[in-house]
């Protein structure tokens, strides 16, 4: 008999486990509750900081399709900070060569959904959602939104990447006796705007760059697409401060407030109030859950541990799980030690992750713009720079290399200990590029 | 036209608010997914640490029914505690008069449904499962299991007093953008097992004590029920530890494992293996949520904050939710400003109260039957006989009063670093009961 297993949820994370599945051999069945993204317009607002990087590119490369995703990557290899007076800093991310790559999250699926087909005709079943499922035994149950038929479907093993809502998850997982899950919003939501390429088809702003307007309490960030228009993100607190998303509540209120903290921006940007009223006001939250596997089920990607997109990695580690899953799958060749493993490797990971992107989103809202964190950052540059193996920044260990994120994350508590003590140094801004400095962070590693 | 509520669960919570609602004047519907509790057999094994307290006889007396369950009501003034030499130490909860009442959960209930129905007659309605809401307009869907007949309810509000598994949490509220949310489940698990009377009817222990065989890492305790017998309860992990209940998987095991921690239990308790399998090995779980409140809909008890036992406060804390949402709707006369001041004032309370079932736990199954934690309890119930305006020991704070858990909880951390202090004195088991003790301590409050 074929060997067949289901994916519920033809995101991102699905597709490109259907492309790894037919590698082994597998018979994959799709089934997404949403039409099919090529055919219908791609949704705005929910394409915040798709930023490509190393993890990322390791398991779409692992997979044998790197190449069909370089083709729309636009690499940024630093961020730029725009001051309220219009003054422009750059940072740049890592070395020369290093790169994260700002990618559409609509186009970047659907070469995913062609490859997944492609790679050896994977059925992929749109407006089908899935409604039941039995764990113990690897039935789902479905319904088609077009016909309203309910039926089953069995596999030997099914996947849930079926995002942070995840209905497998909700709707079965979470009523198992002993299944631990909690999801917890920040107190900031996000609007989407869409910055237009200029007269010319130019990019407007830096094109190989993040852009990040940091105002403390609140941030526009803006990535660049591929017909010159840039992506851009307003995080905000909701309510309970100077500024928050409810006491917008007038065009002229609108047209104030960017005018007054974002002027720059506000310069270019043609129709900001069509443009804001478009797109809806999005809130963001962290799922943690265990255990991510039960019976013949597997969550996979955000169902599993949903992040706030403030490091750039919830794609990316995502994707990480299809090769770490692949990885275990290939030295075990069963599903059941596959799964226990999985999920005791993965879930420190899963949790440093959500971590990581909570600490950066205090580090991009309140001291990307600070002085001394520019100095720190400049300081740490240099001495990996000096001392590649016994220096590497948290940001590049996350972002340029495959070590695990639960070591990164340890490694980075423990560089920012030793960075919190050289910057307290009284002269630091004048002696941070001296031997001394150097030798004193290398004696303390 | 007649004022209607709906009240979905016809547990301790819902009947108690059943109660309050028919003093309002309310047409009141109760829909509960169980058998009548009072002609079906009494589930076993759900009935751990139902021991009321100053909080639940506060709400009983406000509702108007305190009589009615102080006849069931068996005093305990004091935790009994049993070594494994046999040995037994008396501890009393707090001054002469006052005590904590062993109360059976299924005889409790039905006494509610009994006088929920007769102060006016609230239609209670049997197997009826709720599986959908309409949080906005106060609509809930309905299962009615004996028939399968679905149909739908509407009133000006809904209270979903349905327990940690709440079935509107779930369905509903969970799915609701921002809402907040976890379920944790403790690494021990807990079995009941049924100490029954003497031959002549005659409890085999002190009746009007809590007792307890603390053991560590594991305990079992005992109340008393008013037919001579005590329920007992097994709290242990389930794996991972010397004694774990996935390892006792042989009736030899528990045998001998009974015999040998427990041995003067072991010698009063007959059929103990019959007894073992009779009744399951259940988990335990803290359920956090916020907001308590969406629309027409309102959280109860359990539903809203969910505890594990280890201070007998579950029920007492849904009692007083009874309580102080009825304050506040006699304050306002309407439910809008009786729902939104009713979560901001009872959620920390709710957080407390779980923070202090956590804390205990650690104190009940570590520290009872330790020599120093004896001896500070015993200067704290000093200090607080000279001074009561000064002094309220943190387990009469939460038994004994209703201060609010919030502030109990905060006190209580105060009290605990004064009392570390005073612990670490070096002659302390000599000088305790000295002035000089006690003039430093209340010194330092």
């Amino acid at each position: 008999m074929e060997k067949k297993i289901i994916i519920v949820g033809a995101g991102l994370v699905g597709s490109l486990w259907a492309v790894y599945m037919r590698k082994a051999g597998y018979k994959v069945v799709i089934y997404e509750r949403r039409s099919d993204i090529r055919k219908a317009e791609i949704s705005a607002g929910k394409s915040i900081n798709l930023a490509l990087s190393e993890r990322g590119w390791n398991s779409l490369k692992t997979a044998g399709i790197k190449e069909d995703i370089e083709k729309i990557a636009i690499p940024m290899t630093g961020r730029v900070m725009h001051s309220e007076e219009g003054e422009l800093t750059y940072q740049a991310y890592g070395k020369k060569d290093e790169a994260i790559y700002s990618v559409s999250r609509g186009h970047l699926n659907a070469i995913m959904m062609n490859l997944a087909e492609k790679k050896g005709n994977s059925e992929i079943h749109y407006q089908h959602q899935c409604i039941d499922a039995d764990l113990k035994n690897g039935k789902i149950t479905l319904k088609n939104l077009k016909t309203n038929e309910i039926f089953e479907d069995k596999a030997d093993v099914v996947f849930a990447a079926d995002g942070a809502y995840s209905a497998i998850r909700y709707n079965s997982m979470q009523k198992v006796d002993r299944f631990n899950f909690s999801q917890f919003y920040v107190e900031d939501g996000y609007k989407e705007l869409l910055l237009p390429a200029g007269s010319m088809g130019e990019y407007q702003i830096e094109k190989n760059a993040l852009h990040i307007w940091p105002r403390g309490r609140f941030m526009l960030i803006a990535l660049p697409n591929e017909d010159g228009s840039f992506t851009c993100t307003l995080f905000m607190p909701y309510e309970n401060h100077k500024y928050a998303f409810n006491d917008l509540d007038s065009d002229e209120k609108i047209d104030t407030f960017f005018k007054t903290v974002f002027p720059d921006f506000y310069n270019l940007m043609p129709n900001l109030i069509d443009n804001w009223h478009q797109n809806p006001l999005s809130s963001m939250s962290i799922t943690r859950c265990y255990p991510w596997t039960v019976g013949k089920f597997a969550l996979l990607g955000d169902s599993a541990h949903s992040t706030v997109p403030f490091y750039g990695q919830g794609m990316n580690a995502g994707f990480e799980d299809c090769f770490i899953m692949w990885k275990l799958y290939k030295k075990y060749d069963n599903w059941e030690d596959t799964f226990r493993e999985f999920q005791i490797v993965r879930k420190p990971d899963g949790d440093a992750l959500q971590d990581l992107s909570l600490d950066n989103y205090y580090v991009m809202r309140d001291h990307v713009a600070d002085e001394n964190f520019l100095l720190q950052k400049k300081i740490e540059a240099k001495i990996h720079e000096n001392h590649p193996d016994k220096w590497v920044p948290l940001y590049t260990q996350v972002s340029f290399s495959n070590i695990r994120y639960s070591e990164a994350y340890k490694n980075g508590k423990r560089q920012e200990k030793i960075m919190q003590k050289i910057m307290k140094i009284p002269n630091i801004k004048e002696i941070w590029n001296s031997k001394e400095i150097e030798e004193k962070i290398i004696s303390m590693i």
